[in-house]
Parts: structure tokens; sequence; C-alpha cells
């Protein structure tokens, strides 16, 4: 896609960057800031990198905070005895979308997956078994997509664990096998944290 | 959709206020720029600003441009006695990308819908009949949706201009009827330049 402009072909190269934005697309969200007021760019701009540059990881989930500790974990209402591990921030937010869930999450990063060369070393496990370890946590629930590498994952974290005073269940399995978390319903999402089952270890 | 950072919420915002863009989207978004570095949402950000405040429209054509004049109308290889009167910069940029055109261009900005309130004088018909003044102009291809607004500007165009010695042509109907010329495919929109036919008047 060729334009006479240099301004406009270089702001939709930077829309037609981000996943799932071809350059037709691009187009039609340049057009649409360009019939807007400048004060709807700049504001979008500004919003962006405040967020990108501001943006904080919890100190003690993992979540991402806009100060040292998030929200979840700063709220005193919250279970801090009741920990929710997930993959990532998204699963929390759908989580949090379901308003089932009452506890503090565990922000893994990843799940092991040896074909991708990712080993238990470079999710967050270690940081798990260092917040049990401190004695706070009674329960923790396995929120992981039901994926062959969500299930090593939580084999791998049941059996770091064996050896603690903690309960351990996985979502119940609503969730159809080999689909991804973030994609749920709320319903389903919901039940399955209500429905949780005893991890058998 | 809640989030635990007003930074993320803000910036989740701010994207899905564009068209076409749910929240879900708009996460993902945000979310890919905070695994990107700082540099991209920072050059993103300034690419859209500089787009929104310095691009500027054509005195000649009324296209979108850098400077005072579009790259089309100021390079010397376009033909300015054929002109291609289109709606939309989105419409150059169609024809542009089929490769099949060599003269210039006119943006209207809209067509006449009496049933929206746009009536000949909301669009710059006027700026095209002064444009055929000049003398310079010897055929107009009318590059047109052909839908009822299209057929009506068409006929209210070559009524205009009914005195002066420009030949006017529509671009064939290859484009289907109801149908909006900037999804047409660049071959039927290629050839429907080429099979132009004369408008009957």
């Amino acid at each position: 896609m060729q334009f006479s402009s240099i301004l406009l072909s270089d702001a939709v190269e930077s829309f037609s960057s981000l996943p799932g934005i071809g350059k037709k697309t691009a187009l039609r969200l340049v057009l649409h800031l360009l019939n807007e007021d400048l004060s709807i760019t700049e504001g979008m701009a500004t919003k962006l990198v405040k967020m990108r540059s501001q943006i904080k990881q919890c100190h003690q989930c993992f979540n991402i905070a806009d100060d040292d500790v998030c929200q979840i974990c700063s709220n005193a209402k919250r279970d801090k005895s009741l920990v929710c591990v997930v993959r990532s921030i998204k699963d929390i937010i759908a989580i949090e979308e379901t308003g089932h869930f009452y506890g503090v999450y565990h922000v893994l990063g990843n799940l092991i997956s040896p074909i991708d060369g990712i080993g238990p070393e470079d999710i967050r496990i270690e940081e798990l078994v260092t917040r049990v370890h401190s004695g706070e946590i009674q329960e923790i629930i396995m929120a992981i997509s039901p994926t062959i590498e969500g299930e090593t994952t939580i084999f791998y974290i049941s059996k770091k664990l064996q050896d603690k005073d903690v309960s351990i269940s996985t979502i119940a399995r609503g969730v159809s096998f080999g689909g991804e978390l973030e994609y749920a319903d709320e319903i389903t999402l919901g039940r399955s944290i209500i429905s949780r089952v005893k991890y058998e270890r």
C-alpha cells in the first residue's frame, strides 16, 4: 500500500506493527484520528507512553501495578491465605471479571514447555515457593490452561510443594481441553473456580 | 472489564475508543506494547501526534499532503489534464494501488445526500468547477461508488460542467452496485479505470 504522504505512511506503519492490525485497518484508524481533534491523538499518545514507562510489577504477585504493590495485594479485603496461580496478567483480568475469587494471585509469567526451551527456572515457581515458605498461604488454586504445558507446570509445582502444609486445587475443567484460559466465557470460568477439585499428588 | 491498574485501564480505554477495536482487542494491543521496548510505544506516539498535527490538505486536489501541494499534484510525470474525482482520500489510496492511473485527483470530501442533509455546497464541487475554469483539464473521470448518493453527485457535477469543453467519464461498473469503492479488489478497480465509459448527459 502506497501513500502520497510520509506522515500518513508512518502513522499507518506504526498501527500495523501491532498484532492483528493489517494495513487497511491501520489506515482506517489513522483516518479516524485525522477526523477527530488533535487532543484525541495527543491524549492517546500520552496515555500509551505513560502506561509503558510508569507501569510496575507487583513485588508480591508479579501482576502489573501502578505502585510497588498491586491494587489486589494491597486490598485489605482480599484473603492473603488463598493464592490463585496464573500464567499471565490476562488470566487475572479474566478471573477478576467473574467476581468469584476473593484471594490474591501469583503470576508465573509462562508455563513449562521443554519444546520451547522454557524450564521451571524460567518461570516464577521459586518465587511461589518462597511465598509459601513465608507461612501465610493455606490454599493454592491452579488456574492454568488445561494444555500439556499447563499440566506439566501444575505437576511440577505440586511436587515442589509436596512437603508444605498447603492445599492445592485446580480449577474445575469446565474449560475445554486444549483451550486458552483468556478466551473462556465468564460463567464457565467463574464456575470452574467455585468447583475447583483437589489436585491428586 | 476491570483492571487492577489505572495506567493499564487508561491505555486500554484509549485504544478501544478507536472504531472496530473492542476492550479485549485493546487489552491485547496494550499487553503487546508492554512486552516491547519503551521506544516502540514512544515511536508510535510520536508518529501519531506528528501525523495529526502536521498533516496538511493539498491546495489543488484536497488530498492529504506533507506540504502545501501533495506528492501527486507536484509530480511532473502526472498528467494534469486528466482529473479523477473521488469521494475521499481512501479512494485515492485504492486507485494509486492499482497503478492504472497517471492523472491527478480531486477529493470531494463527501457525496450529495439529501437524506443526511449534505447538499452540493457541502462538498468540493465549486472547487472542481474553478479548476476546470483554469483551462488545463481536458478529461474528468468520476471514480465514485455506484450508490444512489454517488449517482446523484455524478449527475450534479456533469450538469455543472455541461457548457465546459471537458470530457466526463465514469469508471466502468465492474464495482458491484451498492458496493463501497474502498473495498473493491485491485484488479476490478484497475480494470474499471481502464474501461471507463463516457457519461451520458
